[in-house]
């Protein structure tokens, strides 16, 4: 238990109640900031000396004390010591172990505060970089299928009724848009959070003759916090790196829903292999999505960060509050489910086994031809809303037949309208595909093109 | 790496690709679940062979099996493995290693659906038990805070601005009471959920003639499940858990942000000790109230949590789905969030100093009387609302000539009514207190009240 | 515009900013409260004529005045003014239009504090009671389907994978027992909501002798509030409310989606009549379960509620704070969300036309059986996992032969279990569902007994 | 009540159950989109016109049509129906009245599924301009308030104790900040929703020669949305808004917040003047800040929205589900709950009453300036942990002497340490601020930089 008047131990937390230090310390978690802690300080040490805030020969014996520590680290030998609180403390106090009192001159100039805003930032930008980069392999993959099935069919649907007959790979082809879009966004959050807060001190700025400049290049920072109130109290970047992670895992959870739909009995569009798919306790035939089911869940947890980040700044005055503490459970969170999930849709993307045929059949229930006969009517003179109302009591007389459409004949057809002819009859599913050959339509020439431009992306930001 | 086609080991996840089950695996986090996962199956053991569905023999083995391996859990001996998924399956795993054969008998009649949901409910319901324990503990503390504190005076507040004297101590036992609706939610969610699943098989039921009621009596039930399907599709007393901990947390953070407020320079009715107040790393002078802080912030995320697990049950077809695994990290983290908050704000209650000169100062303010000199027009016969005017008309003058109510004469009262006679300016706030004596009014008659029905009602719950 | 120094007309809002006026005032939606705060106003003026604070003469002068203001309103004559900025002192200026001076004493030993909580109990009372009617007319209708088709099967579904035949009137029971859940929650909200706070005041009692054991009585209220400063901060019962609403519309998430899937041309195990399906405005043929869908996504709008108030509340010191009018819009549109869509389901249920013959065909499907043949190998003396092990393999082998099992000879049984007999090839449905006749389970006894059991229970409620 | 076979009527809702309709139209909000849906039907006809799919004549008819249907709504005059469900469905059937045939011509080569999401884009870029304009309104209102107390001091605050003396202007400038990433974020928002849906029909693009780059022209997009499946199941531009307007009220609660401290009687540093406090019902010395509670607890209202509408979206398999009619109360509020609250702090501000000296008095706190002394002892060589250890013991020393830092005698510092001198007695709060003279810091000189880029930057977004 840490001893009051302990101040070599900890400048912050020496007195505190034991039930006090545990329910605030934070080192469980924040020792994964460990690198960039670690990058900052030195980057800080090194600029105390060029400025000669600190001698040259302390900022050595600092740099090469930190990096010993990095390697401690790394190598699972760091003494983490809960009654130091968090990851600073703890990198601050051994490094008095090993360099002396230099070590309680790395802090001049600097505050916890504009420190942990930094390591924030750092780790965000990273994050950013690393949901861009799943994201384009999820693309590649979604790419990968598509091209695989290029010809297959599935019935595209509204409110999970048989709509109209779309390609397979341009309905991956609408992840693909989604996913660009999340893309985007994490590539903003990266732009928008790309500052420097370090120089801010606890809140006012240093006086000292800091180089914010020389610590934004050294620690790959595009511009400095221009206020020093909002650099510490700021946390809108991992607000923004969650609600873009937010809406990555709606998309997923869309694709997971999908996956679920299409691997049932009922629908049975793709196959779910072995290696993807889990067995029960009890029951011997099953195969389970529980990929997919676990990733579309996993949408709610994150959902749960985006709230609990909004809700602990709520209301926050400035400028730095404890509460703030509570960003880092929620990001780090994010990070752990958003990449896992982008990498093993991935991963269970090429293996699912597509059944063309079965998808096939489906797409030729011939009432998803309907729009058609509708167009067709237009095509012959009648407008869109006549056409319309003709084709449903068309549809609707065939239900009351228990029968299908392709299983009317031509006079049936003719009760409803005049302008039907043989014709008609002969409308297809591959008609109706070869139809829709406008911009983003379903057209096999489009969705052709549609992926070059896809994949022509993909390369360019490779 | 698992190996595929290796049933003895996992029925479930044994040719899973790796990423897959990396991505599904639980046993991280519902490895805390064993204590309860082996006091259902010993029940399940005996039962099965009370029924004479296994033999008496097997079941001596399984239970004494499953002793062991709670001991070797309980001492940190247990080799947990990732390619078994989960907490049931490592058990069942590490139990065929000890009995042999007859731990595959073990899973009969029952399936992991039911066994979770098992698991869960006999956690939620302890989890319940916890909560009201450390809600009461809680209230226990605001009560001797209370009573140590019993004539001090604050301004009570709404807006934030000054409104009308209160005793603290009736201030605290709005908390009281705030904590007592908790407690009864957390006794509803408990007595609502305590129903076994056990029996209801993977969704139908099982095929054997299993007494549930027996089940039931071992593990501390009150009640069957009545339905199959529900009782392993069902996670309401997941969500009503939260909801009630989410509940207590926004009680929490109302209260953590008083400690805040009035620890504050500019109000300073109380004092952190230095066990209870965290330092700065850069500014010498500072006493934060992290603990506080951090108490109001994690409102926040329980409130996540809520969302989380709401957001997963959305939309879910009956029955099982693997969705409903990630109602454990949710509930987890809330029982590890309430339960260390209740018990740190109990902890450090105790040691707040009230500063009852610098609260009564705060509550001499003459505005603080306004209502009760309209109220004394009002016993002098004006309607309350022509009081309620002259009154403010009265105070708007004051303001006007940069004076306080206290520093007006007589003749300038009277220039807003005549009713106004020397006892309006003796009107002081002791006498403003001892006026609201209705029940539950801040009256000090009312308030000693109060405080014994309190104790009364702790007591009587203990 | 409202004139400064205009007292009369609002004490409150006399000199606002006509910009502040318009982003504070709520009468657009607090009007709806009206009937609960006029019958509060006839039991305040009844209370203070009977203590003596107030002259019977001006108590029936008030009392008749609010009797014509509800007609008023009801009448949709009532001028309301935006300048008065909500409900009471649009009622209280009113009121005085009608009788004068003694509208102004109306207003003796009240606050808008107590009297709005007053109002938002009372209001919150009547939605519990509405929430538990349309629950109960919600639940019947679910029993009448299920007893209209108590014969029929359908693949009871773990992961959306065909898991073990159930009775569709067993599956639909699951959802009885959750809006049983739902009746108790909505029943709980209402015991411990039900505390009267007038006579607490602005915050801290009131200084007149008040009888609020009268007022309780004659507003129907069963106990006190205990302690004023917790009357006027609380909102405990409207985040209860909005809770227990979120979890009913989980419920009815989890509906909508499955007649969102059974009315899929894949699915097909319900057809839903012209009166519930909406139509395209392309395509003629669309039958869409726009119900459905919409109740599925109101729970999203219900869980948006309940972030808003917790969040309005986190935080905030006591006692009443001018963002709790933030309670109103949440509690208003969770009641106008919940209420419609519990009625709107129990109007399309008993028009959904089930295909027995559809669902039967699926039930059909012999790997539904899996667990049926390892049990049966059970009963032969292997143990579970040995039986579930060779049944898996089993599957697996029909799987690659592309056959079905019940495609599969004898012998080939036999390859994997000597144990088989004949007698497995004649496991069927009817016997798996049979077979299940534990309390809880899918047999056709069971599910006799239950339902007879849930029609008890809603005669009991009604 | 609606009847069925009245296809003239309604082509999606003619045979809808009166229960089902009310519970399915959305015209009581959705008409508020009339202005983008008849922009966009001009723009249609003309489009098919123009490619020889309708006659001219019949798209001048049309036209001619839609604009007296705009007038007629603007004048209020315009016959809504309930019972033809939304806003494109009244404007059609009107249409009909007005043109006759021709109107059921305007529907060829468009479905409601991309119309209503054409709609909705349009409507969001407006929100998205009108926002970003709100935002320099208020930004201009804070320059405007930081300029005009240029000299003020305040203390700056963490953790909510007194830290180090700022400039006021600088903790404006703060927000300033903020807001500049919230104009950006809705900069973002717009950019990426700036897509054309029209031309994809239900789902899969349309079999008519339209062309998409006309209508993307005539309606005001940059680009074509380039899969059409994406197009009428995307609703990424509605989380973003309702994203970005819930960090820009997480900023003004924050605001909000430090409003009603300020306005405290605790704090004092800024008064509210009439125009902008409210009174009391029952006291009549309350001036309430509730313009600023009320703007802090509508921040949750949005936090709610973006819950409901990631909730809608989860797990929504494609294209078009109904569920997808819930974007817009959610849409619709946030932009009624933005927009005003951007603008009354707009107002607010210049009116509030800074009390410059009250101000000075708390920033003059001895304490506050303790990390200059450790500084000081920095400059005359100690490490900094060694002088913020020495500097805490003197606070230390002070606080147990029942002493502010400013009354003990310079034996009594060099107790703590021999560096002090007498200049150390001489630090005060205007050298604190200038010496924080890095960029970002609170000095004087930086400040007033600041507040020159500031302004300009305003003005370039002019």
């Amino acid at each position: 238990m840490p001893q009051r008047n302990d101040p070599v131990e900890s400048p912050t937390a020496g007195g505190l109640d034991r039930r006090a230090l545990d329910y605030t310390a934070s080192i469980d978690y924040d020792r994964r900031l460990y690198t960039y802690d670690i990058a900052q300080s030195i980057a800080h040490a090194r600029m105390l000396a060029k400025q000669g805030i600190i001698s040259t020969n302390d900022a050595e014996g600092i740099v090469a004390g930190l990096e010993e520590i990095r390697g401690e680290i790394e190598r699972g030998e760091f003494p983490f010591r809960q009654e130091l609180e968090d990851v600073h403390m703890n990198i601050e106090a051994r490094l008095r172990e090993k360099v002396g009192e230099a070590a309680g001159r790395l802090h001049t100039g600097r505050s916890r505060n504009d420190q942990v805003a930094t390591d924030m930032r750092l780790f965000t930008m990273d994050a950013c970089d690393g949901a861009v980069a799943a994201v384009r392999r999820l693309q590649s993959a979604l790419l990968d299928l598509a091209e695989a099935n290029r010809e297959v069919v599935i019935p595209g649907y509204t409110h999970l009724q048989r709509a109209q007959p779309v390609l397979l790979a341009h309905h991956l082809l609408a992840y693909f848009e989604m996913l660009e879009r999340d893309a985007e966004r994490f590539a903003d959050c990266r732009r928008r959070g790309d500052v420097l807060p370090l120089g801010s001190g606890a809140l006012a700025g240093v006086p000292y003759p800091v180089d914010r400049e020389f610590l934004a290049r050294e620690l790959g920072f595009s511009r400095l916090a221009d206020n020093s109130i909002d650099a510490v109290a700021d946390r809108d970047f991992v607000v923004e790196f969650i609600a873009a992670a937010a809406a990555c895992l709606m998309h997923l959870s869309r694709l997971a829903e999908e996956i679920v739909l299409w691997s049932s009995a009922e629908f049975g569009f793709v196959r779910l292999p072995e290696d993807f798919a889990t067995g029960s306790s009890i029951m011997p035939q099953k195969r389970n999505p529980d990929v997919a089911e676990l990733a579309r869940a996993r949408s709610g947890r994150v959902y749960g960060h985006l709230v609990a980040v909004l809700t602990v700044l709520k209301g926050l005055p400035l400028a730095y509050n404890r509460d703030l503490q509570e960003d880092k459970p929620a990001l780090f969170d994010t990070v752990d489910t958003l990449l896992p999930t982008l990498d093993v849709f991935a991963a269970m993307l090429p293996s699912l086994r597509v059944d063309a045929e079965r998808a096939a059949g489906a797409a030729a229930d011939p009432s998803i031809l309907a729009t058609d006969l509708a167009d067709y009517l237009v095509r012959k003179g009648l407008s869109f809303r006549e056409a319309h109302r003709a084709v449903a009591d068309l549809v609707r007389y065939a239900d009351s037949q228990g029968k299908r459409l392709s299983g009317l004949a031509l006079e049936e057809y003719r009760r409803f309208s005049p302008l039907f002819d043989d014709d008609a009859l002969r409308l297809d599913v591959q008609a109706a595909l070869a139809a829709r050959d406008v911009p983003g339509g379903t057209s096999p020439r489009q969705v052709a093109a549609a992926l070059k431009r896809a994949r022509q992306r993909l390369a360019s930001n490779a």
